[in-house]
């Protein structure tokens, strides 16, 4: 194993660029600033909560991981983003309803203050959305000013390092295609105002251009084809994605390592969504479902390991809709049918039912990942970050690999990246 | 860490023993005399089905662990064992309505020809069960029948080796007292006839004064006594135990880990099971209920840490109950309401519905079970096994230290072990 | 009110012709005929099973309403019909796999008798399926096949009646067109093979033709049209449908009334089903899904009065989702979310999850089904008989006037009707 | 039928009191404030929502009751009560935590103004609570000063009339004994300072000897003995209860009625509750359990008549358990498991969870109870009000008959008596 390389200190200020100022940008912000103010604990952040266990169990040493590694102070953070609608945070903010007005009510001052940069939009991408806040342009001048946009927004906030974080809507479902096969490619198609070239695709190549990682919430191509890819390693940026694991998939995450560690057999996962967001409304158009879908579906065959285990996994008839129902608002619903089979073959049945709220699971990932990609940006890595999986529905990796979908593998492979990079001992749960 | 010994191989035929020749008893009986002819595929089995991973990801090995480790052969096993019935293990099945007709029919012959041995019995211990088939006469002479009938199976179906495992009922509630505290006082409350001394020990004393391997498939204090722990030590015979982790619980160590690991809060847990088999009778009665609910109460403050993690698990309400409901027969429901709490506070809930069957869970419990303890006896490992917690809902452990209860960390733990004792790279999914 | 006519009696035979002799039929065959042999008591079956209560409450007088109204013994029913695939009725339900294998073995020889004769069918109408079993002609020279099949099948089997029941899968989805806006238009239309004319409207053409009652099991147009409703009058031969209510539906028109009892108002229901029959593959098509979309959707309107209460009903999310599964075979599934709204606005949620069978719960219908609408010609009723409401999602209705789905109402209509058949007042729940 | 008596209009000021100023009357009051000021929609209240049909259906006359029977107007109403703690109706909204903050807020001067009289109390019979606004005395003295505080109420708010609606605790369990049997044994007892006299009988008692009527919301026997049914039938006072119908016995009355309906046959019902209010607090008690449970468990089988369908309702696991559980605050959750068995005796499920909230659904009752019990006074209808049963788990009923448990006949029974009130046709959904 290779000696990691020295930290570089996290000093300055902290720029969080996030494309999208809606319900989870603005919930993520405004969580951030009531922990700055000690209004609220920081719950679902690994970053400023969980601990990490050092050396062996008796020696009882589980430090905080934010005194572990080096991270970015939360007062040190600035936000800024972009956005098709010009609200201001806290009026995008109310417009969501995740939060009640008596979280807001304290954080109004701040939350004015961000108001979105225009917005790089294509609808062909994102059919059910128009909004007055849109850059004009060929996908080279969109991009041209995208970059501008970074520079001055690390200029006027005094800013030592920036991240970018996207939080917007999921794009309609493409393949990669000839443009994005390498950097030139990609650049000859800007010239030629290719519109293969995504909206997400424009952000990442100026967020990389700008030598800002870049960190993909969405299930949206971005940053995840080989154009990209090959920049980031180049200009040694790191980025990570896909796809914010948060209610469904995440629970998916969670069952599917358990039930196979009992070498339960599958013969369906029925999976369904209710909710009444804006990003319900963005899903119910066929072609950026099918984005989503595909994000969603793939979880069950690399957990399961059909190929190993074919009587178990080889034949699970896995299916996942979305449905937009205006009564939930943000608080997204799922409701999985697990049709597992035991000894025998006898079936059995789970039924989970998660009554969720979408953007306040979204939320600490938004924080985590800006700390950690600004961690890993220092630690001098670059390229894709699959030690980040853990937080995606769909982990980038490199290609010819299958990603690791299981959640608690994602676990040990995130704490002993950490453990790696401060020369600790890996843990193996033996003898201890 | 220090060098496994050699292990030896796994010759002749291995009896199993089971006190409690019911529901689980013979559904295990009959689905491994199913697989034995190919009528069935070991489903729920890991050491049947499970492969394990060595060396490096890119390596690709990944034996089957029944090909990594000498296990005894399925057609090696024969069944025996003590019930208060005296139904043969066809009628019990029948009886016991966890198979269907056409599952048992090809099995008759084998069946039948399982009888139950007298039992070991004190109403006291179970209020809500009688039955004909008991021994009589005090303590020191129930435990020296159960030595001879040990004897005598042995001899007549000219096992090379044995193994007992528990399938029986859940006996009241109780504290270790004086009499358990060693070993002597043990010998010596024998000799007084001590009621304080539960039937389900004195089998316990007798496998491990015949040397033979005791597993503990309930949650009743059986071996996990001081006294017991000594004799297994003293005489170099494995123990493990307790209480075979199937339905509820099985899920609230999948679910819990991975609740902690995105460090979500956690409000309450309310858990309800329906069953109406024998199990739901005997724990229809308070003593006994009161000895599962000890069981299953134990396993989240393990896994939550809440003197690590005051704010996300401090102030639980878990609250388990079980409810003796005739039309589900052994096709035991629990009902699970997980009451998290997210960014900034906010509540969510997750409400699983687990249509599970009982004995379906607990069969390859009992196959692996006896595999593996037969291993640790070969591999010249004595006193309670904590690498096979994986399998418990009480894990048995150190005095001073605490059980390990998340399902993930037992099995890293077991498979790990399985690695250590073939001298193997132990796994750590770092820079794979 | 008018005086009831005097009710001929029920002598002789009665056929039951069933257009598709699938689950739904071969159940109902099998049960029927195990009811004959005493096997199985009538569950689900009004006309077999339950009491009218006559006269006042104290007076004590509930006979059965097969002791009450002059009905078909089950003794005198004999079956036939119709089907693509020429599975007798044994193969057919074995490849259901609705009923167990030990229900249909003592009744193999009945089932294996009924052999289906060759369907009227047209793939354009029902795009999922494809059999071999079917007749070639235009649509004039299917209807007249179908009145000779059902003179055939009346002259050998020795019957004095017949009834037509409609088992058959659900047509894509059609308005009423010219051709089907009086018996001239339709008349014209079968002598030019019009494609418009639907399979199902042959055979109810042709029921009607040879005066043969017609149940419409499905939501097809089928006789709900001008022209059949006016030949049903002027041959003074009864109809009724639409589409038999069993699962969701059946819960959604028990469930409506109650929370409109209350006065709750409703912000929305969400509907998901999920079903791995024949019946859940055809309506895999969007096509057959929208006539069934459209029976579904059509109940809560009704029910709820939004005119009448547009503050509880006036802005109501209905949404209902079939999705193909085949684990669940048969054992059809309803997810219902009820978004009610309290006192003051306040929210609150109620979730059904319906693990229903859906040909058992069709079977009962079809028996029922047919003995009322002989009874009714018997009583000299034409035309749509708004009295078995009770049965259908969709009931048919006069023009103008709008269905009644409210299950209690249905009942009281459904019972009030057979008192006034036999002179008996009228039950109103004052004073008794 | 007889001739109804003519009906005293309503004039002048009604009194409302009500034992117990905690979450349900609390809620009440709050609600009927905002009603009258125009701020919220009168949700779930019949006498101010609903409309009653007319003549037959296509006469099209369907007023709402309140125009058609002479109801008090809510601008009439004047509230006051007793409670053990001394909160004002603010204090006390508040801490129930049923009604939000920005809906108590425009009401606080209201709320605040209203201060609970000192209550009759026995910890005997409510265990689980205790607090220092009680009065002293013995049990005559407790009745007088009851009988004092009415008329000073009536006096000081200048009120015409006044009605009791009881909003505490459930006592602890008791079965009607010697000194309930007769007026003079009552009046006996109370000289006696009998202890089985409840202190809800003595809130009965004040109210009927000062012409109030009364409402009973729990399932105490409060009025429900021989000697207050003797006092109200003597005295013209009309009296109604037991046990508001609320969440899940609500459910069960629409669902067991639509079950049997069809002929559906039952196996089990089980039904848990969690619930984190002061009532769940009162109902860990195993006493006030018992009473509740009582209440809870006669629904199923008046409704199901097993004694007319043995077949399909003779022998049902009934169960009912109610968890204490804080997460859930007054939010009462339901959890129902019901065991339904079709055509041949194939077993379904159906799973009900009710995510209600407890006062919210009891507030609107506390409202229509009020009115019709005061309508009931000036109509001269005296004794126990069975056209309540609409409202109520536990329907009082003449000795010797069984309540009428269904929500369906229950509506027709109210909303027909009405209609007879006013000299309407009752309503028989024939021939309309």
């Amino acid at each position: 194993m290779r000696t990691p390389a020295p930290i570089a200190p996290a000093q300055g200020k902290l720029g969080v660029l996030m494309p999208g100022l809606g319900a989870v940008a603005t919930t993520a912000i405004a969580g951030i600033e009531a922990i700055r103010r000690r209004l609220a604990p920081p719950i679902g952040s690994l970053t400023q909560m969980a601990t990490i266990r050092l050396g062996k169990k008796r020696e009882g040493r589980s430090p905080l991981i934010k005194d572990f590694v080096p991270l970015a102070q939360l007062d040190d953070l600035v936000f800024g983003g972009w956005d098709i609608y010009d609200d201001n945070a806290l009026q995008a903010a109310t417009r969501a309803r995740v939060l009640d007005g008596h979280h807001l009510e304290p954080l109004q001052d701040v939350l004015q203050a961000i108001r979105p940069m225009k917005a790089a939009f294509d609808p062909e991408y994102v059919r059910r959305l128009r909004g007055p806040n849109v850059k004009t342009g060929t996908r080279r001048e969109l991009a041209e000013q995208l970059i501008q946009d970074i520079a001055d927004f690390k200029a006027k906030n005094g800013c030592d390092r920036l991240v970018m974080v996207w939080c917007a809507s999921t794009e309609t479902y493409i393949e990669p295609g000839e443009a994005h096969q390498s950097l030139k490619a990609f650049e000859r198609a800007l010239d030629q105002d290719d519109r293969t070239l995504a909206p997400s695709m424009l952000y990442a190549y100026a967020a990389l251009k700008s030598r800002v990682p870049f960190v993909n919430g969405a299930p949206n191509l971005s940053a995840d084809i080989p154009a990209l890819v090959e920049m980031s390693r180049e200009l040694a940026v790191p980025t990570c994605g896909k796809d914010y694991k948060t209610g469904q998939t995440l629970m998916k995450t969670i069952l599917a390592p358990g039930l196979k560690a009992r070498m339960l057999g599958l013969n369906g996962w029925f999976s369904t969504n209710i909710l009444g967001n804006r990003d319900g409304e963005v899903l119910d158009d066929p072609g950026s479902f099918r984005t989503k879908e595909v994000s969603k579906l793939s979880v069950l065959d690399t957990i399961l390991q059909p190929e190993i285990y074919p009587t178990l996994y080889g034949n699970i008839s896995h299916k996942v809709t979305i449905n937009y129902y205006p009564p939930r608002g943000d608080n997204k619903e799922g409701w999985d049918n697990i049709d597992i089979v035991g000894w025998l073959g006898y079936p059995m049945q789970i039924k989970v039912n998660f009554l969720c709220r979408d953007s306040i699971l979204a939320a600490p990932l938004v924080l985590d990942l800006a700390l950690f990609v600004d961690l890993a940006r220092r630690a001098g890595m670059r390229g894709q970050q699959e030690w980040l999986s853990f937080y995606f529905k769909s982990p980038v990796h490199e290609p010819g690999t299958k990603p690791e979908h299981d959640l608690f593998i994602q676990q040990t492979k995130l704490k002993n990246t950490l453990r790696w990079l401060r020369g600790e001992e890996l843990v193996t749960h033996v003898e201890e």
